[in-house]
């Protein structure tokens, strides 16, 4: 389970879908990222989530660049590294292969389907409106790989039934407790993002999992602070949302970093170093 | 909202995916299903929901089956009826025509997409595991469609996200309050069926709501129970269990209601009437 | 902690509030509490809650009376025996002593202080308005009384707090886990009777616990269903509720237990038998 | 209700049973009274919540000490001012009386009887273990001098009962909508201090209540940060609570009043200004 002490801070760098247009502060290419995962480590995050992305910024799910990801991450910094598998229409082989190649410490894993959009209350019509495609039969061969690989899988649930979704891969045998859990709250489609619904959402775990909880865009200040006064972990960044709790874009991951360690303390918890967010987590570099 | 007083309670004769190989008693002519509606309505349902079968017991979207049914059960009962709308892999036009042509009081609308899954711990395997897709698209064309021809939309919400993707479409102005909204719980890939589950769904929706659970399979009677406790209405029927209380297979979906009717009853309701659960539904014949 | 399968069903046959003059059915001596504790247990009760009374019905506290009430109930039955300790303005001593020397398989114990009222909307007033206090210094010698003699303590909580109260008792040593919890709920004063309460209730109890609801009045029919589907035990009795599911003054025990078992086999579970509750509640005969 | 956008955070400044011993900056006269209140205005404190004492830091209930306090804090600052009217064994016109002669903008109100203790995990043994006695007969007439005299009532709930006690009060007529409430948590006998229990707190309140979180000793942090983040106010102050959240004894109010506007800062709220707090709690200066 999560230490009462220490909260495991996540930085989700850059995500897929964000450009510069939208945040100027986004990293694409490996030495950017490598320079606000350095950023965010000094800030006090212990980990770094990451998806890669070609020099233009468009998702990339090729091996050589998070071969790159990942060494100029660990030329820098000896932040915890966590890769993404998720994306809507790509093969799961491609979402594999870099994971199993390149062996991130951990790497996210969607646990189920939903909608996936967003609407816009001022043009009244939806930015986006897509179906996020999570079958089983994914699920557990992407579950499979990782276990040959040694990765540890961070279960990325984004409603009730994606916690639930955990008993058949339990009985399967792919998946093994403890589970470590990311609460993803905000998205429409998944669960809204209030506390109550986080309470929620840490009430369907087993009590020997961690897990942190992912707020989408402003509701994420107010969902770490609750996660943090109930022992829970939290992740910030780019991907996530742009915005500090003040409502000034952020300027780089690592702001964002600093505001989530300060409301860490709030609470009279202390940042975990990498080293401890590996005990927590129970990996090894 | 719902009646302190009365519980109405709906049957859900035959279902789409259930066959008479499982269960023999499953209805698939007009005929069968006007009789079972019938029955049903003897022993103390005030809705049946119903979609249509061939004659060999395969799902149709056919009008002219919808039609047919729809005129053998009002020759035979004043129960309400209320159409499926679900599918998957049926296009949206074929799954709207017959509840625009035929015009039931009710339909039924999948609110948001998921894992639609059942896995089997004797087989250790999957008996089946699709992903059930309602985009917001598709749920904004059939409740327009729905209001254009005057049909009741029950929202039909198999997970938290589900009842929260009430905003957008409230914003839009294609759905309007009070809802009527059916809690599914115990689909793999939705929501588990817990009390502590369905006490949370029922907290996301607004007080002038009127709710039932549908609970699958064998977790349908505490659900019930407990719904009936909480002031809500319950689904019974062989669209979603084949089994009595004792374990027994259901020879009839009026032995179902039968059992669901006792229940009521020992929470000190009685069933609604028709013409009460018209009321309580704001619906008009 | 509880049984999945089969539901252990007290009978609280006198209390000591109640008199004939409000329900004619009340059992007084111990030859009428020993004629309702038989047919209870002939309606399916395991367990029956027994409260002393003079043949005048006064509450009474004299060890000669238990005593004759125990040999009179085990003259007639094997249902297991549990005498309340709970009284306003009675001293310890006199509430322990017949538990010590007469020594049943268990009893009960409340678990904290709070207001203890009833208010009449009719009569625009309070029935009656008192404090029933239960300092920890008496919550603490009963249970040392109680381990003492043998006799296994069931904990009486009206309210949140009340389960927080054993924490110090556990940590002192006069409380030892696995709990028996008895969920009082509805009392004016203590926790309102919700469904979403008694989740709430249940969900600050260890899991290796055993619990039942005790649900006041007219709340205690949907209480009980609730429990029932949640995997909880049920108490029913005169002590609590004089009125049937029907609205019907009950005209003995064993009718609200006929009324338990039909609630209990509509979620599909069966009355356990006095010697299956034993096994649930881990006491011996 | 509350407000989204501010936070109204109450100091409680002394309190009746903390000492200068356990703590030195506990303020005493009404000059050392009126001195915090103002810095903690300065720090960004809205209300201050005032008990009496004698020069000796005894509790006192003498209205003049109280006049005293009064025109002392409202010669430095305009902060609203907050008298609390709880004690044991206190009778009960000594508690109403000053709160009629001085008028606070706001008193607090106990809600309900319970047990008032503490235990020390080191000295095994309770440090007090008192019951608090609060019946509706006392609650009714301190609701009804406070209402005669234009003094706002906060009804400080101790547990889920203690805000059901709300129902005949409302029936009565001597409390009306909206509430104003301070969910009190982590007293020993009363509701444990956890985000799960103020989430249970707050949904039992009507929608158009406020209200506030006092969290006592160590957990006051995170409550007071879940509150923030769940939309509620937030109470800090010597005497809920001696140490910050990094560990460190207070060495005054405005100490804890600048941890806690941090904290709220950190959900992107602001505190809300003295007059601010006057118009979501709908009091007159
Ligand atoms: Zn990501
Ligand atoms: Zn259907
Ligand atoms: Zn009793
Ligand atoms: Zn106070």
């Amino acid at each position: 389970g999560n230490d009462p002490e220490t909260v495991v801070v996540s930085a989700a760098l850059t995500g897929a879908l964000t450009t510069r247009e939208q945040c100027p502060a986004i990293p694409y290419t490996p030495t950017e990222i490598a320079e606000e995962a350095a950023a965010a480590r000094e800030a006090g995050a212990a980990v770094a989530h990451i998806h890669a992305r070609t020099a233009e910024g468009a998702p990339t799910f090729d091996v050589d660049t998070y071969q790159e990801i990942h060494d100029a991450v660990r030329d820098r910094t000896d932040i915890v590294l966590n890769f993404s598998t998720g994306a809507i229409d790509v093969p799961l082989e491609d979402r594999l292969e870099y994971v199993q190649s390149v062996g991130p410490e951990v790497a996210a894993l969607n646990m189920g389907s939903m909608n996936y959009a967003k609407y816009s209350d001022s043009r009244e019509d939806y930015v986006f409106d897509m179906i996020f495609e999570n079958p089983f039969s994914e699920i557990r061969d992407l579950l499979a790989g990782m276990n040959e690989a040694g990765v540890t899988p961070e279960l990325e649930c984004f409603d009730t039934g994606h916690v639930g979704n955990t008993r058949p891969l339990l009985k399967e045998g792919v998946l093994e407790r403890p589970f470590h859990v990311s609460l993803i709250m905000g998205v429409l489609g998944g669960i809204p993002a209030t506390v109550e619904n986080l309470v929620h959402q840490v009430r369907q775990l087993p009590d020997d999992s961690t897990w942190q909880v992912i707020g989408i865009s402003q509701d994420q200040w107010p969902l770490a602070s609750a996660a943090a006064a109930m022992g829970g972990n939290v992740r910030v960044g780019l991907e996530d949302n742009f915005y500090r709790p003040n409502g000034e874009m952020a300027e780089s991951n690592a702001e964002l970093v600093e505001d989530a360690v300060e409301l860490v303390r709030t609470v009279g918890r202390e940042p975990a170093t990498p080293d401890e967010a590996r005990e927590i987590l129970g990996v090894e570099r």
